[in-house]
């Protein structure tokens, strides 16, 4: 991706500060049924944002993202204090965060895969840590909220990144320019996201027969 | 143990991948009680077969072990799916993955064991890593399920597993070569964790004054 | 600090010591209403003396501490077992080791702190980091009691650590001497936690319009 995309690389930088950001928003208005003071809040904020690279870089062995870079840490605890204080004001809808968690979730998915690869990682391997770090963090942030993780029931979530994972790494198998490759990934990982909310596609259930 | 038991490598590391396969499917069914979906159920199938080997390799700075090697990640995701489709036909009875599971507690017991000791962790340290390595999974699993551990209060396990991993130091410290000191804690985990199986062996509960 | 208070290393080495004996205490005590055996008990003990250190650790590329000098893992250990062993005969009074669990907090959060500007953490990832080193067990504890953690809602204990990090920081980037920039954080983060614990000091709690 960087070499085919040099342009836009401060644009998938901003992007990715964003994605940080909305994603701890809506870990606050995730856990906002809690009782939880203001600590609370930013560390469920930072966990649900931040909480998916960084099991990503501590597998793979890499430099934490945010210690690295710490606007990002700072970009989650703003938007963590931010709507800590904004929901005392204006009723902020639920579904505020969807397009912007796609969005992230995308940019996660795809980021996560192309490092595990650049690390030489496997196939099957690469593309969990795609999942993980587009997904970790909500996993993260309902186990502290003493919840059963969303992501286990709801419609569509780490399926839309497993697909753009995958597709990212058959792409880039087919020689397809890592830059084309990202694009197409990320595409369909929103695609099936955004269609997933819309039209409320989930997975099968486990049912045991007992 | 590598030296000492040239021949039987292969076989030991076969019995590796069925043990993660054993845990990932004694994972699925733990998990049955709850109305998660095929991603919730792989997920867990991967904490609960991958996560103490995981944290072990994480703790010791050594490269994750399916990482290094996918096909253990392939032997969980298959496992998991695999069960997950079963249950649907088939009444698996719950106590089926008893036995590999044990089995693979006394191999990861060792294995973890051995993989601190190679790297001159003291003995406190390196028999916590076998326990870890054998029954940290375990509770990842039900940390997800937002249940209590269940090996917090069951019938002995991890005590097996660190009765094993002390065995292997005590042994190795006497001059016993390392496949026969292998062997011999195999055996006292297995023996251990199948009697109290069979005889519901329990070490004491916790009990407040007050 | 090393250089500055070359004679009173072993003090806070002693110190450092009691600081995790009275975290794993205080970790069985606080988990003494589930019906947990001796292995969960010391588990938790573990994981609310260790974990927060082993997180930092982790998450810069440290040797884990307990790893490093296993005096540490004793200690837990120990403290753990000797807590459960007492409970049956004495009623321990759940205030008892608020005090040294108080001194902890301050020594964890002034040293975690250090650690992370040592390897040239950046401001805010190094406080972040004394706060995880003091808080960050509490939580794995009430995680795996399956509660919702209680630092995120009771008396300042993760603000009075974050404002110690934040004093140390602010103090060498002025100039201060370690040893006094450290012994100002420390005695600040105590103060704080103290006065919390007396005076009921609480930080605001989410209230979401609805």
């Amino acid at each position: 991706m960087l070499r085919a995309m040099q342009g836009i690389e401060p644009l998938l930088y901003g992007i990715g500060i964003a994605g940080v950001a909305a994603q701890a928003a809506a870990g606050v208005l995730d856990a906002g049924r809690k009782p939880f003071d203001l600590f609370g809040m930013v560390v469920v904020a930072l966990a649900a944002s931040l909480g998916g690279g960084s099991l990503r870089d501590l597998l793979l062995d890499r430099t934490v993202f945010w210690i690295a870079d710490q606007r990002y840490l700072i970009a989650a605890v703003a938007a963590g204090l931010a709507t800590f204080a904004l929901v005392r004001f204006v009723r902020l809808p639920p579904r505020l965060f969807l397009l912007p968690d796609a969005i992230g979730l995308a940019l996660f998915t795809v980021s996560g895969t192309q490092a595990a690869l650049a690390m030489g990682a496997p196939w099957l391997v690469a593309s969990l840590m795609g999942v993980i770090t587009g997904v970790f963090g909500g996993i993260v942030r309902d186990v502290l909220c003493n919840e059963v993780p969303l992501v286990f029931s709801g419609e569509l979530y780490a399926t839309a990144s497993w697909a753009g994972a995958l597709t990212l790494i058959a792409l880039g198998a087919e020689g397809v320019t890592p830059g084309w490759a990202a694009l197409a990934a990320g595409s369909m990982v929103l695609a099936i996201r955004l269609g997933a909310i819309r039209f409320g596609w989930r997975l099968p259930v486990f049912v045991a027969r007992g």
